[in-house]
């Protein structure tokens, strides 16, 4: 038993007062200040002038995946420890289908990847790469019987992802009568391909030439296909993922506005980081920020428009997106031709800091940093209650935030798989004091204390969002 | 001390299973199921098979309100006791500042129509009747010292509480300075006063026509203005009163997918009741049904539209607007002339059950529910976490609702001081069974065992919405 | 010589009576009443009574195009002979290149159909079936040698004439590069397929599954796609074909409200019938008015929305997409499976009077049906002014319209080579009394006295919309 | 009788060479080149290398306007010269009912002043600055009597023009009914007044001032509210004067997208001119360019989108709201105090030269400059096909326009009544070379031909854009 104490609990809807009592894996009560136990068999945490929040639920995680002839850098072991460390005691993973490959089999090559290597909790989604009369069978059992609601489609990557409408149609069609949710990359794939090549041809080989040939147009007009293909498949629940742009937002939002099952995410690199800035470092520099979708011009208003949106819920979780690549050997896959350096940044150590930011410059409350960072995306993927809130019954995934210290980002410090840092000299306000996973404390006073291994498989339902 | 016991507490994120201890007037603590105390001195309440939800937060009444030469026909003893018995714990009601009338007084006259007569807490917001440099004044020293942080202004009954352009300019920016909200009666007054003038000379005198002489339109284009004029105040925190229509709908959604701070509550006759079907009732019968804004055609899409903006959250809160008058001698003033007939429905007592009748009809979910009628509410008006959720440290104002049991409305059993209902024969999905406020159970077993004089007037902090 | 005395002259902006002077095949000169030359060597064509029209100018015409292993009914000789009889002057026919085929060889063909076979003036866009190097650079010889300045892609019919978004794309950005027009059959082919395929698979056979398989939204989004990809290419001038929905025409309008060069055509069919009337006919007479895009529903707005669009020029054009089949043995080769119904109205000839009875009806003015019909195809394909105006120097393509006369619509009566009508029964309000082209009188006093041959292919400049 | 030959008469679809006969005071036929009368009784305007166009028609003027205490500058005689010399041949000024007087009598004073002294033709649109049962009756008599067919409202100025949205309605009322145009001024003047006051009262003085005190969000809604007002009166045409903004332009697009007779104009000052650069002049300067609605922000898209506007028809017109001020005396009565500053600029003789610039830069085609100047004016408000289009039958107001000289405007050579010029040192590409009125060549060779007196007042029909 671990009685926290004199914190302050955010909960999605606001600040408390409050004493919250772990009992093994679980909350198993919240209590008024003073009114916790007095005296018994229980440690104290301490939690005097912290913000104890929820463990961060990130939904959008990519450990080990194979791409353009590598594999992400973080393992579930390095990269599961990371996210520990950054105060995310749940990721949501992608089990990945290769084209002509059976779903089940790359649903248990993932779990084999996984199983006893976590630190924390994790669940997976599934990447459907052949949406065909089987893979929509396995939809049935994945949703049924594997804990698994959502499938992973792309409108960009012909040839190796790439679902034509036609599938996508499908598929939303199978989502819509077992209840799981479709996930979304959308860019126009096909259209992207010919600027990319073109773009070669006249020997524009340099990272900035990634986001370039991948225009806001493209992802908008990606968006706005998946949003009218979802109305045919009778309002399928559909969630964009990592949307980058002020033009997609305006989809999103205008769906939603029609009361529509549409959702989406954005990911604090596009908070953050621009095109010029970052994509556009001297040289090859801007390899680290090479990821799709890609970073967005500053000189227009896709920053403040997508702080906007989370404030607005047409945003409605922060993910990551956590796709780490080493600048050594990885990154530089690349050189002479962007379109082979692999598409990635790592964040999952640093989203619950990068969104606490937002609350220090204004634009969240905090209420709303803990919905979009925990709450939010545990409603959003079947993970509510369990995961999410701190609540009586609910697992004992608990940070508390120290609002007058300061986190200062670097390679030198961070704990993921990475030679470099997405972020290197970023200065946040506020810092992850203490973790804890399932009942452990796992982070504390700057030590680790956690084990690859402590961290299980989730079985998810549906998502709370839907009628 | 009570314990609340077997039930589900339903928040406005979710449900969990839980036990909910209550030590004098506030929630102590709350448990997982078995983990509250197991003997002592409490007595339990058996919540088995019930949800255990917040109180409800009217976020608009108007008791004993004097309008068109009579008096509303509750008084804050008789509304406050038929809220109590509908599962409301908290109202909002508007105290009046007359036109040359100083705003301080106005606010003592209804403190003292308030004190000692109610059976729940309730708040204050003020309407201003006259916008000048005094009542300006007032409104800081309002927000200041009085726990009153909204103001209501009127672009309709011109002559009555009409605010002209120029006035709501200026009380916009005061609320932008001090943090209060504007709520906003959005009808074009001059306007509509030229229809019913029309109207009436060509003898259409029948209740009806009250709603044919204030269209949609109308209402639109002043929902569209107070938000362009709310945006010239540096967008000052605004908060759209009864919006009835489809097309104001959609004016606030267009500010809200711009972050802008733009609000909007709807009533429980918006949502089912019709211009044809109540207001066109046969002779004078469709008096009951008159208020401003109206209820709109049964032709149109408003209802499904009004409840994809609960969804959406474009309409954040349901209130009641609730302003009875008998028909006997207060509505049959406008027989002859409907613009003489008092406007208002009494639905105090009903908020409650009819929202959730939404759930049961698939339109929201319960945790929607609850934060359409408590959370948002009290998060909106400065009154969370005290009001609005069931937390350690809040009030313990708490209903114990039984889903398996119905509800049917008429005026042989509600306990609104009115001589009918406009809710007569509406059977409900649902029941209030139990209901405590501060502590105190005040309804249960088909019983009242409140008091006139326990509920206590309430200072309301700034909205949580702003940032 | 002849002058045509007595009538009044219709323009794209209004009304004039006014003598007009032919000499040879040109329009020699125009005179206010009474001013033109009193005696000399000229015939009189008395139009006392009279509108004096353009001659009608139909900008989609599709004679023998091979379609589902059959050919459209009308040949360049009976085709373009039931146009003149409808007051149509100039047809803009579809040559095709098929997949695999050399452009400049389906052009030859399509030359090799029309030259000594028509009646009236005609012209050629090209149809790309398979875009690829060698076509991009056929394009710029198609526009600087051949006066075809225009291109149809089509996101519809995979496997036939569709091209993917990376084709369009590079289509769209020759197009840019040299002024033509990229002329767009907007449905999402893949997902419509997909419906096809379910709905034969559930035995749902009969014509009315044609329209219900090609949903409004697949129009709406293809139309939105095909805007998006424009822009990509630098805002390529885009002409979306037979326009039928309400969400797509909302799009369009979208687009040119940013001022982007962006157009669309409608035509009859779409205007006047509609799915459950005509589509869904009893048995297998549905078949006859099988197109696509399809006939909408009539309990959605999409007619009046589209009469409203041709007012507010967010439709430029009517168009017929004549493509006509006869019912016996060709119609009928999609007994017991409608996606073998060849796709295709035949309207050539009706076109003039449709458009006319919407003057009738007050949803045009005549200087608007003037403008659609006939002006505003002309100068949008580079046939300005010497197509689509009275003008001196313009040819002499001219119609006398007698506003008295009615027009019954028949097989009975009319002149296509069709085995029915689309039509049948509809009777019209004002009626093509005489037709000159090119200065000859080819039908007066309901004879006809023009002849194949007498039509010239004309070479087209770019269109008069760019900037 | 006067022959122009050689030249390239330009209307609004398009451009042909052609010769022009004007047999006394009127086009009497159009030739195609060299098909004219050979020989005979008649001068010949030589118009080679010219482009022949129809002589300008302004829809927007105020000569000897009554403002602030002083008079605008240029009388009809002074006035109407300056419009001739500037390729202007028609103008429609306003005559005023100010509050209190009848409308007819507001209507033969202003007949006083125009009559006798006028160099061009001239009609008039009556503002109303007093709507009530008695300013309605009259509406009737000058829509069937006075060939007065438009009506101006204001929004703005209350206390001296300002009517209020239930007199608005009712105008609007008696326009549907009687076929006129209500034009309006829309800037919302009592939240302006609270502005203005503020801005004063903070010592915010200077011509700057003027502008930052009426933003563009007072005239986006002002223009919301008139268009709500028109729809809820059945659809009465409006008229948007002098829109200045953005997001006034929305609007408008909205509307007209919805198919409504919804109407709006911009002027050549909002097109060039800006808040900083001109508004913002050092010292009091900026004082000559104090007119409402304001110059805008050069940092915002207003100019490119009102181009675009003009591109799209969202904009039909351009007029010029030439309302000319000295400086001396009249604008320096606003020393001290930006409020006291007569509003409005002087624009008659520049409009054509402006507008052509437009050509010069690619952002209208010869068409559309002539269609925005001259044939949808003459259309908007009754005048067509005497005015606004060079036709047989049609006023011979013509002008030979030479593209190839430069125009350089300058109080040194311009012809208003001004002591300094809004345009000072403007070079145009493009210069009117000779101007007909009527048939009487009054500009010519550099040289003035025409006389007072020779203007006539034309009686104006209804607008040719009503269905």
């Amino acid at each position: 038993m671990i009685l926290i104490k004199g914190g302050t609990v955010i909960g999605p809807t606001g600040a408390i007062p409050a004493e919250v009592l772990v009992v093994g894996e679980q909350v198993s009560a919240v209590f008024a200040p003073g009114q916790g136990p007095q005296e018994g068999d229980f440690e104290t945490l301490d939690a005097t002038g912290k913000y104890v929040i929820p463990g961060g639920v990130d939904a959008h995680t990519h450990m080990e995946l194979p791409f353009g002839g590598t594999f992400a850098s973080d393992t579930f072991d390095t990269g599961t420890r990371a996210a520990a460390w950054g105060g995310t005691t749940t990721i949501i993973d992608f089990a990945v289908q290769r084209t002509g490959e059976v779903v089940q089999d790359g649903l248990a090559a993932w779990h084999g990847k996984a199983d006893g290597n976590c630190h924390i909790d994790y669940a997976f989604h599934m990447i459907l790469g052949g949406v065909d009369d089987e893979s929509l069978k396995a939809m049935d059992t994945l949703v049924a019987d594997e804990g698994i609601t959502s499938f992973k489609l792309f409108m960009a990557y012909p040839g190796v992802f790439y679902s034509d409408d036609g599938q996508i149609l499908r598929a939303m069609q199978k989502a819509r009568d077992n209840g799981a949710m479709i996930m979304m990359h959308a860019e126009n794939g096909p259209a992207i391909d010919v600027l990319v090549k073109q773009a070669l041809e006249r020997g524009e080989t340099d990272p900035i030439h990634h986001g370039l040939t991948r225009p806001e147009a493209l992802e908008a007009e990606a968006t706005s296909r998946a949003i009218w293909l979802a109305g045919v498949a009778a309002d399928c629940p559909l969630y964009i993922v990592h949307l980058s742009a002020s033009k997609a937002l305006e989809q999103v939002a205008a769906a939603r506005d029609l009361g529509r099952n549409v959702f989406a995410e954005t990911c604090p690199q596009y908070l953050y980081l621009t095109l010029e800035d970052q994509l556009g470092a001297p040289g090859f520099e801007g390899a680290k920020w090479v990821c799709s979708t890609p970073l967005r011009s500053k000189h227009e208003t896709h920053r403040a428009d997508l702080w906007r949106g989370l404030r607005s819920n047409d945003l409605s979780v922060v993910s990551t997106d956590h796709c780490p690549f080493c600048f050594k050997d990885q990154k530089e896959l690349g050189i002479g031709d962007f379109s082979k350096i692999p598409n990635g940044i790592g964040s999952v150590e640093h989203r619950v800091d990068l969104l606490y930011q937002g609350v220090v410059d204004g634009k969240l409350s905090l209420a709303r940093w803990v919905e979009t960072i925990a709450t939010t995306p545990a409603r959003m993927f079947g993970l509510y209650p369990r995961k999410g809130i701190i609540a009586p019954g609910s697992d004992a995934d608990i940070v508390l935030y120290d609002p007058a210290a300061r986190t200062r980002i670097s390679v030198e410090n961070h704990h993921m798989n990475m030679d470099h840092s997405a972020w290197e000299g970023y200065e946040i306000a506020g810092k992850v004091d203490t973790v804890m996973s399932r009942g452990r404390v796992i982070v504390k006073d700057g030590a680790y204390h956690g084990a690859k291994g402590h961290g299980q498989f989730v079985r998810r339902g549906l998502s709370d969002y839907l009628l």
